[in-house]
């Protein structure tokens, strides 16, 4: 270490972002040293996020417009009658970019977790259903796009049990062999999967 | 991206870091979105480390004395006749955790390399014989501890011709097979070094 306070609070901070260990994170602090003017434009920069980015009202993705409603909701262009339900904000551009997509979102903010403390009064599920029973009939589909893990299986079956009385469709992600992958390298879960819900040709 | 200019801004700025590609500067996007404290904790701390670090006076390496000298040159434990030259501060935390050196420091901030622009003029090298002519005939050795490759090399070979003249041992950092090294994986150049440089037993 540095032997410096300030320095040293420094490489400890950016050692607690996600992928970044210590050798890295001192690797980082030498370049903020060495940029000085990199170093303010970017706390300018996540100064200007932290004031202007918020939450959209109604799919609570991130948005910078101070009304709270998102480009998406805001969009005339979008199938109302489709809603995608997904865990994280980051899985719409996901979704975006497939460019398979062109209903509406609904951003949970995790998954259901008992062992981790996330129940389901603690993700956006209440307003969920405050959204489609407003909607007027106007959402025929909703589509789960959560994570194929046992929490995502959770909420799935979670949200249909909510949702079972609504006269809505109720799907959620195929899941299956990924494309352009080996049957040799599936695991067997995956594999057993595919298995079961093989398609017609 | 997420199509909202602030956001697309912070990725962008993230991804200059070294080390940093576009897929993890989202990801650290997503990690400052959903920890709003640490963004503020981490702007606090740079703007500390760009308000309070300056160099050294006397050695240029990093410091937070508003006198501008360093815990090292204001050891009274360092050995005064010896002086290590660097290329880079992070060098003199290396060298300190080696525990193989109690001497002074001098950084150049570089070496030469006249492809890159940095002639020697850039350097501090001019401080340093300045500092070596003023220090009236105390240090007397200077250990020339710059990276092991072309530039490294260059700036070895300068510093010697313009520390010929005075009455200075100059040597630079043994150069031979790393410790814990299998010879079977060593490259022809260390070999071939690590022969010509050959010890006694």
């Amino acid at each position: 270490m540095f032997k410096i306070p300030t320095l040293d609070k420094l490489v400890h901070e950016i050692a607690r972002l996600p992928g970044v260990g210590p050798k890295s994170a001192q690797r980082l602090t030498h370049f903020l040293l060495k940029n000085p003017n990199y170093s303010e434009e970017l706390r300018e920069t996540l100064k200007l996020v932290e004031e202007s980015i918020v939450l959209c009202k109604t799919c609570f993705n991130y948005t910078d417009n101070p009304e709270r409603i998102c480009r998406i909701c805001q969009s005339p262009h979008r199938s109302a009658e489709l809603m995608c339900v997904v865990e994280q904000p980051e899985d719409i551009l996901q979704i975006e970019s497939s460019g398979g997509y062109s209903g509406l979102y609904h951003v949970l903010h995790g998954a259901i977790s008992p062992l981790e403390g996330m129940t389901p009064e603690k993700l956006k599920i209440r307003e969920l259903i405050k959204r489609l029973d407003s909607a007027d009939g106007v959402i025929e589909e909703v589509i789960l796009a959560v994570d194929s893990d046992l929490e995502g299986d959770t909420t799935v079956l979670y949200l249909n049990q909510e949702l079972s009385e609504r006269s809505l469709k109720v799907t959620r992600l195929a899941q299956g062999i990924p494309m352009g992958s080996d049957i040799d390298y599936i695991d067997d879960r995956t594999l057993h999967r595919a298995l079961s819900h093989r398609t017609e040709v």
